[in-house]
């Protein structure tokens, strides 16, 4: 009897239980062949199938066009830091990085191998809270092959609440926030995201790049991160990790069943409106984002007493709500409420914070 | 119910049934943490007990001493590709390739990508039987940064019976051959091999690579491919494919319970014995590989009738025989017969040979 409990990891995150279900029953018998899909090729009809059906599903929730190519690769996020300019960039060519937390940063520490980098914009802090600098103050540079993004940063619980606008190609980094909004594919040059958040288990990476951008790779780009070669091969230039991959399928055919991204975003909403809510009517716990720009996948939030850290995280854990310790750059506690995520574990981590509240306030 | 089945199938390969059943076991409900080991931090406690773990009984298995780190990567084995020459060819350095087949010849190609690659010994075939050229007659370069390598060539079957004298660093695509019979670590620079054959499902890469070649990647290097990088961070520099480093943890404790490598080794002979004597001893079918480098991981044969081949493997399926087909650049048909395979599925396919044989010939 497994007990029930909700997990707050930022990844590798908690997948929807139904997904979890379908997977261990047929683990080691998979469309009645006996085996396990982890088991068979890759270049097997069955297999090549899934993969097809995973695409298509990913491309219907996200309206994605034939102009785009949607690509499963390994390498996960950081692989992309590379990837993305190795692909885009010039020798001696330049791209705009905008930062506003952990992950943007480093992305533009990996950009900076390939080219040169522009911070367009650094990190912003209004009033001791974290903020992002207003478009209008960013300094983009006419010579930028691309402009790079984190809309959502998932350690500092940042997130962008509009779409840079640019006619240079926009890059973004969606690795904490893909599938859990409606998003407009045809403003972006490529979106990519690490699996481990909202579509799989660590070890692969989603890439949709607009066709046009494809087939001007530098030399010395290794042929696993070459878009284009992928794009050529379906994804299977080397054998890609068919695991993850059909994982991310389950996923897809739960989101659509869910009502698509439409109604997973209403209730993200609700889930990020009630716990951000219950935090700002407190004396007890507080968030340092400045209200527009707070994450709806990632909630940071401290408490005043930080000598009580210690103890919130072990009751937590005894309640069954795990993974709430903050990322270690930041400190406090951090709950990531990706779509997995549903609204009663919300409801349970505002119940247990109240009462903690009352016990040692 | 689980029909009986063996699959031959090259990579993604069975995986030993024990650990099938474990892995589906605690699939939701990992160390009674109601939650699945693919939704935990790979900086927690309890998934960085596991990680080491499985480092730790790698070592033990293969016997590799303090001076070779252990990495467990991204990218499978044609990430390992471009990886090697990333981290050991200088700019404008040289290399010495020795080609046997398919494998190495991918190697050479995406090696070229970074320096000059030489070819220091070609394909070999003699009296129409595919061989292996004697090491006297390769032509290697005392410029070379390092000696490359394919112990196994899973496409062609070809394997070599002795590891290549050189005074340059080693390097060694073991992904076909890893675990299946003892090697001393201790001549190699570089073993590499991607997960999906001896170790665990696709995704996964392995380095056991000597501390002494680490830390003079070129500029430009992917930093998750950067050996001293992910040296330094336990090869969690980025988020590593987290499942595939548990399943292929469990691989190696099955391993060490039936007895080790040299156990095992035993039993990968027996097997390659019997299914080559078989061939051997009939007119129906036939190997093309000289016998002192046949592969005892893959076994390739050909029907002497080519027009039966479509009936051979459709019948075999029928009998619970999956994935015979030979790899589409060599025709014919393959049984892989990696660990995970018992001696049993030999003896049900050369069984199921012989029937065929005796209603076809």
């Amino acid at each position: 009897m497994t007990k029930q409990i909700y997990n707050f990891c930022a990844g590798p995150a908690m997948l929807p239980q139904d997904v979890m279900q379908i997977a261990q029953k047929e683990f080691v018998n998979w469309k009645d062949m006996g085996c396990s899909v982890m088991e068979v090729s890759h270049r097997g009809k069955d297999y090549v199938a899934l993969a097809h059906e995973a695409e298509q599903d990913l491309r219907d929730l996200m309206n994605i066009s034939d102009e785009y190519a949607v690509l499963f690769m390994h390498g996960g996020g950081r692989g992309q830091f590379a990837s993305v300019p190795m692909n885009l960039l010039p020798e001696n060519g330049e791209a705009d990085y905008v930062l506003t937390g952990s992950w943007s940063k480093s992305a533009l520490t990996e950009g900076r191998k390939f080219g040169q980098i522009n911070v367009a914009a650094d990190m912003h802090v209004e009033n001791g809270m974290r903020s992002i600098l207003p478009q209008s103050e960013w300094k983009l540079s006419d010579k930028a092959a691309y402009v790079h993004y984190c809309p959502n940063e998932t350690v500092d619980g940042v997130e962008f609440d509009f779409i840079p606008e640019t006619d240079k190609p926009l890059v973004a980094d969606m690795s904490s926030c893909i599938l859990s909004q409606e998003i407009d594919v045809s403003k972006f040059g490529i979106i990519y995201a690490g699996a481990q958040k909202n579509i799989g288990p660590s070890g692969l990476a989603i890439a949709i790049v607009r066709k046009d951008l494809m087939g001007n790779a530098r030399s010395g780009t290794p042929s696993i991160f070459d878009y284009a070669l992928q794009n050529q091969n379906d994804s299977m230039f080397n054998t890609p990790p068919t695991y993850a991959w059909y994982l991310a399928g389950l996923v897809f055919k739960w989101l659509k069943k869910q009502g698509g991204i439409s109604a997973i975003q209403a209730i993200n909403a609700a889930k990020a409106e009630m716990l951000y809510n219950f935090i700002d009517n407190s004396d007890f716990y507080h968030n340092q984002v400045v209200s527009r720009y707070r994450s709806k996948m990632n909630v940071p939030f401290m408490l005043k007493d930080e000598s009580l850290n210690a103890v919130f995280l072990s009751e937590a854990e005894k309640v069954g709500l795990l993974a709430l310790k903050g990322h270690r750059s930041v400190g406090g506690m951090r709950a990531s409420i990706y779509n997995a995520m549903p609204l009663s574990g919300v409801e349970v981590l505002v119940k247990f914070m109240q009462s903690f509240e009352k016990a040692h306030a």
